[in-house]
């Protein structure tokens, strides 16, 4: 296909054009994904969550820019909640990005997690697949840490960078082990805080607390909107990666990734098969009946399962 | 089944191990469903979103106990955002709500987004069907308005509260239009708030923007810590109430949130198909080939989808 190849040739015009393919699931979308799979796997995807306000966008920003300076080729994927509350705001960090915008060596794309028929993670795994192809050596995934989809993409990220804010964690109580389990590397942000070495303090002892880590999450201190602490940063971002790298345990989260892609490319398959049901109005007619109590929605399901299987 | 049977007399222990049978998807979890299903639809969902800190928690606490005034039977669901940040307070203002816990006409459920098999919202779904059968005749199902599967919940209920808090909205730009999707009463919470006036003022505002509603969403003040304004919130819950029960809507959501409870229960079936599937060693082998590149992720789940149709 010539878009593919524009796409291998560096066109950020095809590169945008193909996302929106997968996203919409347009005619050809699977074919797109199946032909382009050999061209990926060089890119390094970095997940950068955090509670809202924690300064995500500034941080990726800062980081972004350290890496242009390495002549790397960068693309940022910007997950806009759910949530009608946040969403404006994040929206409103991605405008502020607009120097990188215009940096020949960046693709910044937003993605909103309605509307998204495949569901949002499918979306961006692709995204994910056609910003490795289109080249970019390292990716970008930010998300505020909130709603299950959104930590289920961060935590398919090779590296995941864990943005916390002073004062939020002041009492340990609020958070939670969960954090753990998702961060690789810590950074607390806004360091000019009174709070900050105390939040540091506590997300270490944290740590401190699993006694058998592989890897240690590494936890610095930054100020991003003053471009401070962002090498030390990316240090720890480029250890993790090593550390990976050295154990074979890149591979396996890509295989991981591809299980997930693969798992959600099935229900594609099978919603798109209850769609296509012949006996749609059977369905409904269920459904009126359901209302009526005259059979159970469970009943239901088992029905139309056996109708898929029996085609 | 004695469990069943023990529920529908109005047993709490009942009710609770129900519950958690099926969002563990113990075994018979379905036949629990079937059986209990002839006797929902007597309950009346109220789902009570916003933004993590505006008060929701209190606000359905105080809710409830008007309601225990009119010796109305209470289920309230409180469910756990997936995030690591906000988890920690969340459960801390479920603690608070302890003089309702000692209540024998309160059922109180925590759900936790994380470690359902089957996804948030059928554990959710399935709880509420639990409820219902229990003899609730209100169920409030409470959650941060934040992640895909969140909102899906809080839009399945008959009734959504929205609650706003002010400062928060102060820019109307950060309110984006979803909100009105959602809301079908408003209340801005924290009244004595001086911003309280404004950020109702552009709440009704942005509902005036919108020409032809059906039902133009209410909004009104409220101190929650303080016992302020929930009769009017309540009266506007049950004008909403009554609105959909004179225009046949009520029958046509149970049907919609029958639709989703169908999907979901697909999926699972069709998820324990694929584990089950005889070939995994097959399908494991496959991931290693994609990660060489040899065979892309598309084309295993074509693959696998085809093997468990000519099963």
């Amino acid at each position: 296909m010539q878009m593919i190849e524009k796409l291998l040739d560096g066109s950020k015009i095809a590169c945008a054009r193909l996302i929106s393919k997968i996203e919409n699931e347009s005619e050809g979308y699977v074919d797109i994904l199946k032909t382009i799979y050999k061209h990926t796997g060089n890119a390094y995807v970095i997940g950068v969550t955090g509670p809202p306000g924690a300064g995500k966008s500034t941080l990726t920003d800062k980081l972004v820019k350290h890496l242009r300076k390495e002549d790397k080729k960068i693309g940022i994927i910007a997950i806009d909640p759910t949530s009608p509350f946040t969403m404006g705001a994040i929206l409103g960090d991605r405008i502020r990005m607009s120097d990188l915008n215009t940096d020949k060596g960046v693709f910044i794309r937003s993605m909103g997690a309605r509307g998204h028929l495949g569901g949002l993670s499918k979306a961006t795994q692709g995204a994910i697949k056609v910003l490795d192809a289109y080249g970019c050596d390292y990716i970008f995934v930010e998300t505020v840490g909130v709603g299950q989809s959104e930590v289920d993409i961060v935590k398919t990220a090779d590296t995941t960078v864990m943005v916390m804010v002073p004062g939020l964690g002041d009492d340990i109580q609020a958070i939670k082990a969960g954090v753990m389990e998702i961060g690789d590397v810590f950074v607390v942000n806004k360091a000019d805080n009174d709070h900050a070495k105390r939040t540091r303090l506590e997300l270490q002892m944290m740590l401190d607390f699993k006694k058998d880590w592989d890897f240690k999450p590494p936890v610095s201190m930054a100020i991003a909107s003053e471009d401070e602490g962002i090498d030390e940063l990316l240090k720890n971002i480029k250890s993790h990666r090593e550390y990976q790298l050295n154990n074979d345990i890149l591979m396996k989260k890509r295989i991981e990734r591809n299980k997930i892609e693969i798992r959600e490319m099935i229900h594609r398959y099978i919603e798109k098969l209850i769609a296509n049901h012949e006996d749609a109005s059977y369905i409904d007619e269920l459904l009126l009946k359901s209302a009526s109590k005259e059979i159970d929605p469970y009943s239901i399901s088992e029905e139309i399962v056996k109708n898929i299987l029996n085609k």
